[in-house]
């Protein structure tokens, strides 16, 4: 085994490693990185001897390499939904729009179009892993497997009516369980894809539902995806149903523990949090989406003292509007520091912790991404700062979280392959994708204007 | 005159003029504009015949085309304090880092480099026009005449001693008033270069200095551009020692008035904002310096509502970290939702309008710049709209504001001449530009140590 298949020449590389994340300590220059089929295979100081080594070559000379982007909570076949009737208000565009339109649209083809835009959208600014949430995650599997981004994806469960099930009854549970049981027998042993248990929400799910999850998660060791706790409403008529929090009561029956990503958790009191971090359980802050919908601003720092795993997410398209890790990094460590009126709260490290590391323990996947070391898959990317708003290079981590997007993303390697080349999608017919999105589209307006007339 | 020198065909056009401010007729499509010397010649349907008479052509056949974004608050030259010490406490931030950093360093050759910076990051993410305070303002006029972009440059005033003049005595006035003169005749009839009066900030400047800067205003016509109750300790002292707020003593010193922009202008209360808006004075929101300080969100819906003229800022890239007005559209306009508790509070259109039209009246320029008319001057950009995440179109003015980067432009015309071609500064040697940065970046860090030890 003399040859790597792919050596990158990183004129700097940020590893995140727990060793390395001292500020100060975070950046290595001139360094190799080596990968074998899926993993890293070697990280040294540059050599032409490892050079010659490679079969394919990436210069990274005037670049920045770190783990790919890990986007914890999102539902990417919602880019279809992208600025469609935005700034409206909340209940008009939630109740009126986005879920009568998800109940008339949303089928099987939906699915594959928006969540392959969805995926490419998210290669193409960086990101390699996401947690997706939403309907038909058979389809949202194959389409992650076909873009080769690396997905957690939910079978979702609800006492509603689904557009994949828009009659539930009291067969609800047998057939969650049922679906649930093919989306893990069709991926469970994918190198790339995860199965997870999507009981959606606190205010939509019984607590017979929530104990079908947790039997089955116990039993198949599948983790736990859910939204909680996002709005002061969804607090306070918990507090008249249950008398409870949503955070008490699902820790009550048994949903929060390791392995569980809460999304949002906004309106957690000091006993909440203190619930969070015994559970073991982890959150995902979406700080853009929490903004745009006006939900609130998490106490993520607080949660950080707590040591709870935190990730970043951005939520759907429809209401952040885009799956950028980087601006998720930029806003979320800036609304720390308003909450808290401290300009301390989440630093540049911890934000790009959150993004990498953090996401992967978020997620459970921390032994195999979030970090750059041999042994791991080769998940990553490369920026370019050889341009104007990352000059002079007073510091990588801080201008990677206040001062990058998406588009300064050059490479991006996902579990060995190489997903965006010279910023260029390789594998995904861009042209095609565009055309089939443009086709929904107009169903989706033509819907709208006979809804309104 | 049967030649255009310069033709774009547009597929979408959003000209941003008054009468196509009603969402759902922002957008024209499959438009020719003709650019004759500094000025737009014509916007018209598009037609092989229109096209066939440029010399020059930009075929946007994918892109949105819009006015040249306007940065109404920013100091070019602080690109060199880039990610400096972040995310330490602010007084330390400000006290003991960036204030006796500029003491030390800041020098003619500084300026010019940090400038020169500024505004090809400026130009590289879509901003034509900026509005500039710092020092040497005859160096940033020069770097901004040369970079190609428009600006308006400010003479600043204060009682303390600024590295242009380390030794601020009784002459004070009169060293500024020379100043300013110089800066005025060297530079008012440049097409591209507005000279201005820059009083730093209530705190910073006694009565005398602002009763001298306002006769100066009066006799030359000069905008004056000034921070303003910027922190909430700035209006309690201003409490205490004037007995009324900052805005309050500005009004009463006659600073306040049609062509004043104040910057920040985040803690004024109803009675301040009567006052702003009595005055015909403009406000420069920088959601995203107010942020990354936490200084505070200012109520920029409000003063919407009383039709104080509003533009957006970046403030210097030292408290923000870039100088994107894209990134402050969508950190901008989420910010003021979750202040108001309302999703429909500063809507993606408004955003539009603060970066373009309403930056142009808040700067004075509206009669040249800020949106695209016949007869205007030729400042605009093109957005590749061919990018998944700005796909599917479902409104362009929602991607614009929401899901767009500075990285998506990739053309930019400033004074009908074109300044980025394919996502390429034009007329910009970056290489040696970043090559001076760096020399500056150890010179800043070699000083720090030397700090410390």
């Amino acid at each position: 085994m003399n040859e790597f298949d792919l050596g990158i020449r990183c004129r700097r590389l940020i590893a995140m490693t727990d060793s390395s994340n001292t500020p100060g300590e975070m950046v290595s220059e001139n360094m190799f990185l080596g990968i074998r089929e899926s993993n890293i295979a070697a990280i040294e100081p540059y050599t032409e001897e490892l050079w010659g080594r490679c079969k394919k070559r990436i210069d990274a000379n005037h670049h920045v390499v770190l783990p790919g982007l890990i986007n914890t909570h999102t539902h990417l076949a919602m880019t279809l939904f992208r600025g469609f009737e935005d700034d409206v208000p909340f209940h008009q565009w939630l109740f009126e729009r986005i879920l009568p339109m998800e109940n008339e649209l949303v089928d099987p083809d939906f699915v594959r179009v928006g969540t392959m835009l969805g995926a490419a959208e998210s290669l193409r600014n960086g990101v390699t892993t996401i947690n997706d949430m939403y309907f038909y995650a058979n389809e949202i599997a194959q389409v992650c497997e076909q873009a080769g981004i690396r997905a957690c994806v939910a079978q979702v469960w609800s006492n509603f009516p689904l557009p994949e099930n828009k009659t539930l009854g009291t067969g609800n549970i047998v057939q969650f369980t049922e679906r649930f049981q093919s989306l893990l027998s069709n991926w469970s042993h994918h190198s790339r894809i995860t199965p997870t248990l999507g009981p959606h929400a606190p205010y939509t799910c019984d607590d017979d539902l929530f104990r079908a999850v947790v039997a089955l998660s116990d039993k198949t060791g599948a983790p736990i995806h859910v939204h909680l706790s996002e709005t002061k409403f969804e607090v306070e008529e918990s507090l008249k149903k249950f008398s409870k929090t949503p955070v008490k009561r699902l820790a009550d029956l048994n949903v929060l523990k390791r392995g569980t990503l809460c999304a949002h958790a906004i309106h957690c009191d000091e006993i909440d949090t203190e619930i969070l971090r015994e559970s073991g359980a982890s959150v995902a802050y979406n700080p853009d989406s929490n903004l745009k919908l006006g939900s609130g601003i998490a106490p993520i720092t607080n949660y950080l003292k707590h040591g709870i795993p935190v990730g970043l997410g951005t939520d759907g398209a429809a209401s952040n509007n885009s799956l950028s890790i980087f601006g998720a990094m930029n806003i979320g460590a800036k609304l720390q520091k308003l909450s808290q009126h401290d300009t301390t709260a989440m630093t540049a490290p911890q934000a790009l912790h959150a993004a990498t590391l953090g996401g992967a323990r978020a997620l459970g996947l921390s032994d195999r991404i979030g970090s750059l070391e041999v042994g791991k898959r080769a998940d990553l990317i490369c920026i370019d700062f050889d341009q104007p708003h990352l000059q002079p290079i007073n510091d990588p981590v801080s201008h990677l979280v206040y001062s990058a997007t998406g588009g300064d993303v050059t490479h991006v390697i996902c579990d060995g392959h190489i997903k965006v080349k010279d910023r260029v999608l390789q594998g995904i017919n861009t042209a095609e994708l565009y055309g089939k999105a443009e086709q929904w589209r107009k169903t989706l307006y033509a819907k709208l204007s006979n809804m309104k007339s």
